[in-house]
């Protein structure tokens, strides 16, 4: 422990309520790797304070000593970005108990909430008011809406709502010099410069603490359908979607699954089952909702898989004839990373380029990265309308477990080459974190240049969060 | 002329092609003078580049030596934003030469169009594709894309379509060391850290020069209905629009004009006449459009206008009968600016507070303001579905024209702290510039510090349009 962090945990032992400074190794650790268990890092205490007070206290003492701080919310980030450098040099800032729903206002469909909320906790508090909060994700038990915001994340709804940056319709944040930046007030014209609250969307914690943020709500669902499909690529799984959103604005996920991937998730996940009689060489789930009375979304989607199949775009369909069945669709998407894992060693990418170019992408760059790596298995899959899908690419078989420090970040050079080429993103809904810092680098050496130039601004002793996002 | 600037001058006439450096003092005056006509700036030279690599040779050029940049795009903002400094010390950049829309992608309801792009042509470029760009606002005939961008600019129809900052899918632009940023291809997920897009909008040119930018486009409106409506008071006014959204989503412009407003165009504005026999307090003028077949706007706006009389809200309205009349609606609402004028001096506020507490503020921030200044008029008109209104305090009978330079700062400075009081903003749509600068460092130093932050980071020298925005 360096003398100025000793000082300022001193410090805040005083400032901060009890509960405010963890000492307990044992309650420290969990919060130290990430998720993924790639990232290892180290702090002499846990910060947690209990409110935004708190937090611009935490934030001035740090100021005052040039401590650097790491901000953590749920730490199920999948880059490395809450996780504290390995020396001891950060002190981690946990957000987890600002855990209040300050105010949900029902007809103006907002909601106040802290950043240590979780996501599930929000879903659950906008429905007791018959309202929704509509991004959604795998990890919502844990992720918390000041990570959501950190990172801009995105999941299966984005389709139809946008990612977190559309969501949020102000931030309360505290700024690297200890001052609050104040944008709760949901002011829906605002031209007093740009947009802080837009600023700290995907910052990543490089620029701001976020303590709470204003959501955009909306009417909760009242009926959904689900429908398995099969297609014959994804081109015409994209024609598909074209086809749909001409005719309706109800679709709001449509999921692209590749043949091996499903296979993937048969073989490893108990209780699962194909959908089809036949294999499909891709596979599409796509959910329809309504939020009144009105048309049912199963005769809608049920019309529209109909024209589907006689344009020849669907090979074959089957509607969830219940909830349970709709349910199990979505276990099928949800637990590919899970049955990837089991699977054996892969490099995975979060990656999007242009939603009409996405169909090409997921055919020629799979083609190409298996001719470079002989005995590799390349497919993606994912949210093929906003044109991200997670690309993975499998050891050959018989690798040890070596193969993923011996070849991968060869495999992910290539792999970002082949995104930038097709003005795509490295990132297109984890954030760069440890993770894609110096690939970032490497291809985007302009933007981080204006990053690095953000940071030196707003953040001149580089306290917050160093060595995320750019170095 | 200062040493710096002659020598770059000179090296830009060998790099910019021809029409690039104008010299001819006749050439440069009309954009030296806001259109308002309150500030004077000064120029040695008008520098046209006519590509954005001419831009990044202005720019690499005015970085070496240390020449400060003003850019301008219409020369039609309100706040005195593209006026450069009296004093000479800054070389006026028009982008106005940059005029070409790029590509227009059909299908994919996109356009990317260059800086100096004019609305107007904007709108006739995508009417025919059979598409609309859907902003639109009073300059429409000058206003230019970049500066729309710079300004983030807002309108009439911000109600359904939302500000620039929502229509703006990326932006290509050059930073003040002469990197480009190059954010044209429409991504619909990326999170390489914050959004530069995002960061330009309402920056002012004081961080970048924008040089593209791709819009999202709609489907051409179909069909029109415009009425006019006779309202008790604001409060009523909102609540029919409230009942209005949730009926329809058709509903995309909604103002609100005050009786004596509607007088002073009545009275100054030739060939207009009042659309309703009797005088109301207050007026709204409502507009609901179709994008293809389907229900009629009347028909709708008629079945909503007879459920808001049976409420209570709706005192008198009238239906425009035909295209003239609807124009001749939207004429009484577009001519009040020049009608205000002709009236008398009056302090202009562009202000916003939450939607819900605007009728409040219509109601009791005028009478305040009356109170506090014996004999002026106060009252407020425009986008209350945004909680933006231009909020207007006449001079007292029989003043001079000096009780603008006597009494409207100290009028100006009130209602900045009555909006602030009520968790507004000073700048609703139309920027800081020079003309808020100070007002808004008084009463948002903290937003201000955090403003110099990112200026200090990203233009180090201070030289993008030096003195607006912040200080």
């Amino acid at each position: 422990m360096t003398a100025a962090q000793q000082q300022l945990i001193e410090r805040l032992r005083g400032e901060l309520g009890p509960g405010g400074v963890i000492d307990d190794p044992a309650d420290i650790a969990p919060w130290l790797t990430d998720w993924r268990g790639r990232y290892h890092g180290a702090s002499p205490v846990l910060l947690a304070p209990g409110s935004t007070a708190e937090v611009q206290a935490v934030v001035r003492g740090a100021a005052a000593l040039g401590v650097p701080l790491v901000p953590q919310g749920g730490n199920s980030g999948m880059v490395g970005g809450a996780t504290p450098p390995a020396d001891g040099s950060a002190l981690l800032v946990s957000l987890r108990r600002l855990n209040r729903v300050r105010a949900i206002d029902r007809s103006a469909r907002l909601m106040v909430a802290e950043a240590g909320c979780i996501l599930q906790n929000v879903h659950e508090a906008a429905l007791e008011q018959g309202l929704r909060f509509p991004l959604t994700l795998g990890g919502k038990g844990s992720a918390t809406i000041g990570g959501l915001v950190s990172t801009n994340a995105g999941g299966t709804q984005v389709l139809k709502f946008g990612t977190m940056r559309s969501l949020v319709l102000g931030i309360e944040a505290v700024l690297p010099d200890g001052t609050l930046h104040d944008g709760l007030t949901p002011l829906k014209k605002d031209n007093r410069g740009p947009s802080f609250d837009q600023l700290l969307c995907g910052a990543e914690g490089t620029l701001g603490i976020v303590t709470a943020a204003t959501l955009r709500l909306y009417p909760a669902v009242a009926e959904r359908a689900v429908a398995w499909i099969g297609v014959a690529d994804p081109f015409r799984a994209l024609e598909l979607l074209r086809m749909m959103q001409v005719r309706t604005d109800r679709v709001e996920g449509f999921e692209i699954v590749p043949a091996d991937t499903l296979g993937h998730v048969l073989e490893h996940i108990p209780g699962t089952r194909a959908p089809l009689a036949a294999a499909h060489r891709w596979n599409v789930l796509v959910e329809a909702t309504v939020d009144g009375p009105g048309d049912s979304p199963a005769a809608l989607l049920e019309a529209l898989l109909g024209e589907g199949l006689e344009r020849g775009l669907v090979e074959d369909a089957v509607l969830a004839g219940s909830e349970a069945q709709a349910e199990a669709f979505w276990k099928l998407r949800d637990s590919i990373s899970e049955a990837e894992r089991a699977t054996g060693p892969a490099a995975q990418h979060d990656i999007s380029v242009p939603v009409d170019d996405m169909p090409r992408f997921l055919v020629e760059g799979a083609a190409e990265v298996e001719r470079a790596f002989p005995g590799v298995e390349a497919s993606g899959f994912g949210h093929l309308g906003d044109g991200n899908i997670h690309f993975h690419v499998r050891a050959a078989a018989r690798q040890g477990p070596d193969w993923y420090e011996r070849e991968a970040p060869a495999v992910s050079r290539l792999v970002h080459d082949l995104v930038t080429a097709a003005g795509g993103s490295i990132s297109a809904e984890h954030g760069i974190g440890q993770m894609k810092r110096d690939e970032l680098a490497r291809l985007s050496p302009g933007r981080v240049a204006a990053l690095r130039a953000l940071k030196a601004g707003l953040d001149p002793q580089g306290l917050f969060n160093p060595g995320k996002l750019v170095r």
